[in-house]
């Protein structure tokens, strides 16, 4: 089962969701689920489902639906996390102690391995149950860890220099939570999540139509 | 200037990006700027931003670009931040306190006006500058404040009912961090921001090839 070389962001968003439910469902002893029940399950439609699944030429059985186990055994391998993903998170303030505590990351095969600082006031305490670490060690711990996903939750200032840091740290897949933009060669993977953003697509909805349909 | 019925989520997602971008331009006092200038800044394809503006009839200059202010002003009106809006919290976490104290609201218009929570030790606390107030205090506050926007930073398991309270209260536009699917009216416009779909995204990208362009 070969992937595609490029699959729209849309579909791998959607994967997610799809292993959200199937995570739920497995831990519920179900078998078997129709795409109708997974519109119902996550809002999207079944012709939707159907469609991403058959990108990675999944199929369901006429009559039967897709089986539980296998689709979430391959859509896990398409997201690689069929076995641990590990993550580093820069910045022990609110937003990382909310990524820490994120319900689901275990269940999803992230794990956050270290999360870093370099506020000498937080360095040494710790996060949830993870030591915050000093930023000037993380390379020396990345070697240990392996980890390629850095997750950014540190000040807008701070962010291009950090991201650069965490190259050079061996990792080349960057969620950003600054709102700026970061330049990165073209082999290094950044995206970005704006809470400006999200509200502004809301907002957008304000308008005078009550039909967001 | 009417906006088409329908603009794809993802313009509506870098309208918000060249808003930020025009907001810091502006307060650095620049006039005009390029489509080329812009795609530095960004990140965003020169072409992909002339063509996300061209959606809502808005063309720069040959030769000299876009005029920075007359952009942003349009820009706002499109994203109905033209003038303050109103937003109300629900979650006074960490991820709650990540939100009030984001960078940029204020610059663009979003005005976390009260922020909510069910839990006694933290009503009438502070997060940040904002009182923490009774969720069962929420239909009364916001006939006050007039939200239509509601931001959902609760657990999964009460991410549901909060919804349905805050449609009560008068909101229509909802935020939902949980990671969990909310069924609603089509009259409600629901988002969700899964910071596992962001990992996802991410880790699909860890396969063998190093090019991400």
């Amino acid at each position: 089962m070969p992937s595609p070389p490029k699959v729209p962001i849309p579909t791998l968003e959607r994967l997610a969701t799809y292993m959200r439910m199937l995570v739920e469902l497995s831990s519920n002893g179900s078998a078997t689920i129709s795409s109708a029940e997974v519109e119902v399950c996550t809002g999207v439609d079944a012709s939707q489902f159907r469609k991403d699944l058959s990108y990675f030429g999944m199929f369901g059985k006429p009559g039967v639906g897709y089986d539980v186990a296998s689709l979430q055994r391959k859509i896990a391998r398409i997201l690689r996390i069929d076995s641990p993903q590990p993550v580093v998170l820069i910045g022990a303030g609110n937003l990382g102690a909310a990524l820490v505590g994120y319900p689901g990351m275990a269940e999803h095969n992230f794990e956050i391995r270290a999360v870093f600082d370099n506020n000498f006031a937080k360095i040494g305490r710790k996060l949830w149950d993870t030591e915050i670490l000093d930023i000037n060690d993380l390379e020396s711990v990345n070697r240990e860890i392996g980890a390629r996903i850095a997750i950014l939750a540190v000040p807008s200032s701070a962010a291009q220099e950090v991201a650069e840091h965490c190259v050079r740290a061996g990792m080349d897949l960057i969620l950003n939570f600054a709102p700026t933009h970061i330049k990165m060669a073209a082999n290094i993977f950044v995206r970005d999540v704006s809470f400006l953003q999200e509200l502004a697509v809301l907002s957008f909805h304000a308008g005078p139509s009550d039909d967001h349909s």
